[in-house]
């Protein structure tokens, strides 16, 4: 990525939220009018009708289609560990990139299940992001050329993404991006990620507090919150579900972390994740918060906190089941059904 | 299906309840353990680790394994249809077996979507049963019958059935099973189906009333319950869910008028849908309120009302993503990932 001609890298991220199509209006005409003459009662397929439009919409082509859907997982590793806020050590995230390529990770297995594509994205793992407790963790030309990173991830090519990540410490720095964002104290947004003990949830909200005091003054702009709170899968992320939005591919959002990423460009301009599904509703205990705070409803809920993309992957399937009715029913005049007596 | 011999054709079902086994504890040790090595902190996939262990819980073995995942449709048609209760008419029943014939229903494509069989059986769609506002709707030699067809009808094979159903009025002869079994008034059991207006609601709670009126004293066993006021389909789904209970196969559920049967079951012995999954919660208004008081929890609530076994299908691609994941992901030691810290 280049810098603008400002000067300063982030005007370009701005420049393209300012490029952004809105919904595509004749695809959505379409879709329902296709609906409604499928064989079945009008509407009786519920939220499946809503994803095939909601596929369509943001496709901008009915009917939709999905040949490629992808599953990008975007790894980083954060400062902030050190302050013993996860139940992990932080060597766990190499580890599970290795897991992933290995294909033993669960992301893998709902891969397979859902016939889904899976790239993972590793950001400098030996070279973690500033303890946000005691600096900022990222310098903007850093955070800019992650964020760009993330929008050439989806280069390859892909027709629904899904957004994961995986990060030891990372449930930390989603927590603080929320309080930055929606407000809120610091033990509003802290859950047990991974699973800490009481102790570490007590040293999760303090690092949390600590990093919003350190920052306060600075954090009236998104992408400053990104920079001086945020980890480099979270910008990647930011990169990605932008990217796709520009080449119209619907986005499948996962759990509590990614959703963090969804919020910063939900703060920047609050249509920016109009193409985006939230998978699930994470056990990871704010989440709900979070979803509420941009207005959002999740797919499912299945009490999964797992992160790595898997919610998203399972909602992937759905989305599919949902664009094969769409596309594969039958109309009544087709089958020679008769409609609605009287 | 002989008589037994007491000559009482209802005396074989009863006897085929008690011979029903109960969870293998042994396959749930076993998934237990494993889960607790798998590559992922514990607990964090949720209802679907609860799933892997509860297919494998009910097909008595560990792992769990799903090859050949079948939905059974059943189709009857109804007498009380004359009654205006339904938005279509009853010709919709044949129209769809041979829609589903033809592959262009909604669960046609679910079942491509994930990969499961479908079969479909219509029940003497040309003599509906008697109206139950006027008489029973079986005799107990038809009824006892059905119930044997429903549990050959599984006879094939599975490892993981979902049942569905099709047959307009059908939702009326669920609503009046639910308030013959569970007590509470007609209106609170009807909803507007495939889409009654406000009149059809008033007539089909007039019809369940009527029937409840009619039948009264005569209510106080399942089966007859299942035999005067039920649908050949409802009987079919009562002796598959049966069946495959005895022969060691888990149960998807499809929506409000699936669940009918199982209540028929529930009713009869409270342990006699153990090893089944309610898929969803229908938009049928009652369907709730059913799940509520068999004291069973739905899978997920996607708004659908259809039938036809749409939400069973749906809920068959997460369970067999779960049982992938739980066969297929690596454990900490195979992965050589680090577990919790301290």
């Amino acid at each position: 990525m280049t810098t603008s001609a400002t000067g300063m890298p982030f005007d370009d991220i701005l420049a393209l939220i300012g490029q952004m199509s809105g919904p595509d209006e004749d695809a959505r005409a379409k879709v329902r009018a296709r609906d409604a003459v499928l064989t079945k009662p009008a509407g009786s397929l519920g939220r499946l009708e809503e994803l095939a439009e909601w596929v369509a919409v943001w496709q901008r082509q009915a009917p939709p289609k999905i040949f490629r859907p992808l599953v990008a997982v975007f790894a980083g590793n954060h400062g902030v560990a050190a302050q013993g806020v996860s139940a992990y050590p932080p060597s766990v995230t190499q580890q599970m990139v290795e897991n992933f390529a290995a294909g033993g990770a669960a992301v893998n297995q709902l891969c397979i299940a859902h016939d889904l594509g899976l790239k993972v994205f590793d950001l400098a793992l030996d070279y973690p992001t500033g303890d946000i407790t005691q600096e900022a963790a990222m310098d903007e030309v850093g955070c800019a050329k992650t964020i760009a990173f993330g929008m050439e991830a989806i280069a390859g090519g892909t027709d629904l993404l899904c957004i994961g990540e995986m990060g030891i410490a990372n449930t930390t720095i989603a927590s603080v991006i929320y309080a930055a964002l929606f407000g809120g104290s610091a033990a509003e947004w802290c859950g047990r990620g991974t699973g800490v003990d009481d102790d570490g949830l007590t040293r999760k909200a303090e690092a949390v507090e600590a990093a919003l005091a350190l920052h306060a003054g600075n954090l009236d702009k998104p992408l400053e919150v990104l920079r001086r709170l945020g980890g480099r899968e979270i910008a990647a992320m930011v990169g990605a579900i932008l990217a796709a939005r520009l080449q119209n591919i619907p986005v499948i959002v996962d759990g509590f972390v990614a959703s963090s990423a969804a919020a910063v460009l939900y703060a920047l301009d609050k249509s920016a994740i109009d193409h985006c599904l939230f998978a699930h509703v994470s056990a990871e205990s704010a989440h709900k918060k979070a979803l509420d705070a941009m207005g959002v409803r999740a797919l499912f809920d299945m009490g999964m906190r797992l992160g790595e993309g898997s919610g998203a992957a399972l909602a992937a399937g759905v989305v599919k089941a949902a664009v094969q009715v769409h596309e594969g029913m039958a109309t009544f005049e087709q089958a020679a059904v008769d409609g609605p007596a009287g």
